[in-house]
């Protein structure tokens, strides 16, 4: 071993250990547990896949059909979205509190686990009896006591990165949910904004070297979000496969009937064709690394 | 097809046909043929491997034996190069037009195809009988009397993105080269510098991204260079297999038989048994979507 | 004027309408009135300045004497601090709810604006009779429901720019406020995440052209804060001065009595000494361009 | 002084005595004389202003009357361009070598110090007799084989920095100049590529930061370009004041008899009375700290 192991490197290892004492990799490697059959950080690599947004009943319904038809569990769509600016398009619709009820609905009809956005701690209350994992979007990786409040439920966390973020700062929100003795802390990462590399070509860029990375320096999972990253449906097949083969512990991907008719961000959706094809592709690179897809 | 295809795309349909008239995607997708053995842009991915600098003959051989056993034809190995500052550790040699000597005696010996960084026009003519691919560095990106003079001698250009220039700007250099009916310009990813997002954990940042953004933009085969980019070996083979899975057309890699030992940068290189079983995993992540690593 | 004013521009003048309709430029421009003596957006360039934390009763009042002797106004100081990670040196105070109290009497002994950041909605009641202005920190920035909350408080909302966020996002955050009937948001510029082009050198870059471009894509005033930007006591003058002849509509600056003991980030502060150099140099600048610091 | 100066810093001690023993601090600060009455890094802050193509004649000898009048000694004029694609406008002309009889005549009958980017080093002989300060654009800034045979012409040298790369590579050219015997190094700050931050609003971020940054680890001068980083001939004026106010050693500027009608980039020249109203602000914020315009 070279003396120097890393020169520059941005977390030191006095840093791993007493900064980041619970979320780093002097602690060993951590498999999330999060029903019997769904495990992140292991061998399999599970897909959290669904609209951007819970728009209505019948969509939930239909996603879920292609879900179970393909064998996958874990089910996403948006409730509360933090959009960028406060006006909505006509199509738009929020789901808000009236998005629980569609949710509900979706639980009492198919064996999904259910992933969503919380903006609030006050609408923790509301979901917390039907939403399995509470996702921490990227906007709110640094709103400290909302992590806090979220981890003190003792639900699942996944904790998305923000797109002007270090690793380093990644773990110490990680290490937040963490010190409330709330192990299940999953890591998301969904692009960073580095548009010199593709300027106004895409929104973000899907740092797809963070796994490595993240792997190196945290005991946590991780996984990637092509669909938010790339915005461009047409790139979410080569991005999620580059996950799979690069490392990543799960996927999670923006699908819908009618991809160009979304509520939100309709140009990164696939359709329910490309989904099925993508899955049988992601299932034959997970197998060439020995891993499968769930 | 929705009307605006890509809202805010940096290269606009109008920009393809007018700025990008022979490496933008309105043509036909190019396959590259380097010998009868070797294309790029087709179903193979090459592999591209060998020291950072081409530091005795020994050292090249071992690498060609191993390149060999692997079925690996390209070798890569730098004679001249552009070092940040002027000063040279006691360990570093730079070749210079010495290591041309121990590239013809390569040659001589192996059936590989030489891949070698050129900084001068006037170096041109020195190398042309032993290099069969001209490496445009990074940081040579947009110079574009190099360029041009390189194309002229119609041998292939292997042209890298500089780690602060866009896609669009990498286009427009690669347009100098096909513009002196050179068709034989292969594009090279190797890392952005958008170290928010690992900030000093890593010299740069490998943009998988810019793959599919490339081939959605060009008619040119693109591949990937990990081990500039993360400048850490033991991030060499995630981002390898990631590469690999999001579609690139080539793979340029750094091995040396002590690593540690490497004249430049010690940390990015792997050694010989590492780059055996890279080959090994590499072959079943492309054949999981149906290439082949040469 | 030419045709397209402006080719690539981020925000069109579509959008300057549609998506920013309070807060754009097509608004004629705000002058935000705090008191009597100091507005924001007109010929002064108030100073807002204190130490990072309020960690004591002394250090508080040992400031406003510096302040009222330099004719200052207006007094920073954080008593909820958003800490990467969840750990405190020894040394650290966060004041917390305590910190309240101290800011009351600093109040009934000096006539100074408070400034202060507001993490949670439900601290609003507590701060929201000694507080004069709501601080939304950069990590904050797209939180949306703490914004509006803030903003329903009817005080003025000083609105700072997240490291990884473009212009356009920012807008978007102020837009939220707007939407309350709040018409008093002040904009800040506190650096970017680029360290591409000082690495480690510094945290963050103090983008000046932020300035001017906000300046023309909105009708709110915008302020500079070097101290966060550049982390870096010596060269928070140079970048001050450069604040104000690049047209800041005011300065946040941290000043401590002995800044290298101050409770957090301590290589940022600057002294006394420095302070009051940094006010008489401050506004011979002011007065080239015709405006005067307060 | 506290024991760890500035923690995370790119440079360290040991690299400025080791990596840059010529460009860095540990040298006393250096001013660089062009001529009797100019020079870089002292009280004065030189103007360099013309328009970006020597043109015609016409518009050479207009530029430097206003020159005159204004009492500026310094001329910009690019003969050779470095375009991102190798098509040009109908408008577009690139003097070539024909703009070096253009520049002769200029010579003749003005007093002027003459600043033009080389790019290739077989054109030195054809400019040495006519230009007195050889730039290096941003894209060559690790042209390592051109800086060296630039500045063994014993001719100054500005080295701009490129927009990608970080100081430290800044420094580690300048050394391959200053290597060469050759003192006369003058650095430039253009811009960086931080969309994030502008996103397309701009096509660069002008980082005034690096002023003071160079300054503390280099002892070299260190000028501003405000024109090619914002590319909007709108934000030159705050941008130039908020450059002197930072420090800045000089001021390089486009500007043009008809901007809008500028053979290239016609979006970020001034005209001749908007750069005298520049002139006449920039010398009130020049008093301001001490300095004078010339």
């Amino acid at each position: 071993m070279i003396e120097n192991k890393f020169p520059g490197k941005d977390i030191s290892d006095e840093d791993l250990k007493t900064k980041f004492p619970l979320s780093s990799s002097i602690n060993s490697k951590k498999i999330v547990e999060i029903s019997k059959d769904i495990s992140f950080g292991g061998e399999n690599v599970p897909f959290i896949a669904g609209p951007n947004v819970v728009e209505n009943k019948d969509l939930m319904f239909k996603c879920c059909e292609i879900l179970e038809k393909n064998k996958i569990k874990c089910l996403r769509g948006g409730i509360y979205k933090p959009l960028t600016f406060p006006y909505r398009s006509e199509k738009y619709f929020e789901a808000g509190d009236e998005g629980i009820r569609i949710l509900e609905d979706v639980k009492k009809n198919f064996d999904v686990i259910i992933f969503t956005e919380i903006l609030e701690e006050k609408k923790l209350n509301l979901v917390k009896d039907v939403i399995d994992v509470i996702q921490i979007g990227a906007r709110n990786m640094q709103n400290f006591p909302l992590i806090t409040a979220a981890a003190k439920t003792k639900k699942p966390i996944l904790l998305k990165r923000h797109f002007g973020s270090s690793i380093r700062d990644l773990l110490g929100s990680a290490e937040y949910a963490l010190l409330e003795k709330n192990e299940k802390v999953i890591l998301c990462e969904r692009g960073v904004s580095a548009p010199h590399t593709h300027r106004a070509s895409s929104r973000f860029l899907l740092d797809l070297q963070a796994i490595p990375a993240i792997k190196d320096n945290s005991c946590l999972p991780v996984i990637s979000d092509p669909s938010h990253a790339c915005f461009w449906h047409e790139w979410v097949k080569p991005l999620t496969l580059g996950s799979i083969a690069t490392g990543a512990d799960g996927i999670m991907i923006e699908f819908h009937e009618n991809p160009r008719e979304s509520a939100v961000d309709p140009l990164q959706a696939i359709d329910f064709k490309e989904f099925e094809d993508l899955i049988e592709n992601s299932q034959r690179v997970a197998n060439a690394i020995d891993k499968k897809i769930v």
